[in-house]
């Protein structure tokens, strides 16, 4: 991700100096045309803007500690991911040290970097985001600031990428299933898509449902999702595949109709993630 | 459902006559012009072509049982959900009568039943489905024969429905996030509809992986989503919320690790899930 972005600043002729920590992923860059700083302190002071793409919150901190005086003054931009506790601890350190922080997050590949339609979001010291709005741009023409508390980006990555590993396994089941059978995996791909763009045309309505807590009117309700239940577990044992991975759902929909859910929408569901048993 | 396929029919001006188990159901249906049949032998004798959309395919052998008489030499045609075994016992039933069979699902909401993109796909006897191709393409543009064997609709049913519970799931845990910060839910709206539309953008690479079975040119890692499963649980502790969904998710990596392919790209999990522990 970190070449990514930097090929976009080179790409837009904007100055760029590198660093990373293995030197030999900075040579391709320097060949485009980025400086090449030796040290992390000679790229913080190499401009005002420092933006930094590393593991966690915790390895960019380490990173940064050596240099921060070069930093103090500067605005920092994270790249990484993780989580909004690791964004606040950041923001903190940051502050002490009088950085000004803009936590952020590219929600998208590496290759869709720089791209008029990536999303890249924000959170944290708006005078810093409006400052270089322009510049951020240049890695997606969708830049947003969600506001002023540095963990934002954190918080929207996790909430909007959680939805990522349980969608990907879904399709991995389905290409289990229709490879058990010697179909081959791709004649999902044109299906699948399609009901990835049924359940975005959803999405608007079954977040109302859930911000007015009214879930009286079901597109789809708890019960239908629990009486198919059964159906996934006997799809497991027919085709041979691991279908475990659904049990805890499904002790979420007998808990979501234990609850009063069962002719609820299946949005209800969120009731039910909200007062978890604990079991972990 | 049900209501939606006789209301794109009659819309059509296609001669429809409907039953119901629940005759109040058929009302409004005859008030747009359709015929109304006042036993199951009545409606099937109404026609060569009979829609079958009852809850499984038990009851639709059940519905049509007393009926069977009627039905031999002319088509039937299911639009129910239910696994495949379900599909080839109605085939098997089907064929004892002489009743030409064909097995179909509606991939969408029935909103959308009868608009051009609306998906359903068939298995089953291929000359009923192109005798009555262009009357079935009333119910949606998008309608495709999958194969001879009639249990294919209710495959690809599950292959590619499989994914909606866990994809909602991810996006009900992250209204639960920023709801608990006071966000509301409809702000994920927008991010989601992206996130969705990158997933859907790496499923052809995706779906040649496992095709391919060659997992060695990774662009996100066993090991990347390995790594982001203490974040998740931090993320409940945080919030309050229930992520114990996640933890079986979590074994499937810790096994996919164990089997060596951290290194590998995530679709390797569909071989996790080809080798089940069977712990249920």
């Amino acid at each position: 991700m970190g070449t990514a972005l930097a090929e976009a600043f080179i790409g837009a002729g904007h100055p760029t100096t590198v660093w990373n920590r293995s030197a030999e992923k900075a040579a391709p860059l320097i060949a485009k045309g980025a400086r090449h700083a030796a040290t992390v302190e000679e790229a913080v002071a190499a401009g005002p803007l420092v933006i930094a793409c590393l593991t966690t919150y915790d390895a960019t901190r380490e990173v940064l500690e050596p240099a921060a005086a070069a930093l103090a003054g500067r605005a920092l931009v994270t790249l990484n991911t993780g989580t909004p506790e690791g964004a606040r601890e950041l923001a903190a350190w940051a502050e002490a040290r009088e950085v000004r922080f803009l936590g952020g997050a590219v929600k998208n590949v590496p290759p869709a970097v720089g791209k008029p339609g990536t999303l890249l979001y924000y959170g944290g010291d708006k005078a810093v985001f409006d400052t270089y709005e322009a510049t951020l741009r240049v890695l997606g023409g969708d830049t947003v600031h969600l506001g002023d508390e540095p963990d934002l980006a954190a918080l929207y990555e996790q909430a909007v990428g959680g939805l990522l590993l349980p969608a990907l396994l879904g399709f991995f089941q389905g290409a289990a299933l229709v490879t058990a059978r010697g179909l081959k995996a791709g004649t999902l791909v044109r299906y699948t898509i399609k009901w990835l763009e049924m359940i975005a045309s959803e999405l608007p309505a079954i977040a109302d449902e859930i911000d007015t807590g009214d879930y009286t009117r079901p597109r789809a309700t708890v019960g239908i999702f629990h009486q198919a239940v059964a159906g996934e577990l006997e799809l497991g044992r027919e085709a041979g595949i691991d279908v475990s991975w659904h049990l805890p759902m499904h002790a979420l929909l007998e808990r979501a109709v234990a609850d009063g859910h069962r002719d609820h929408s299946i949005a209800a569901l969120v009731e039910t993630l909200r007062s978890p048993e604990r079991r972990f």
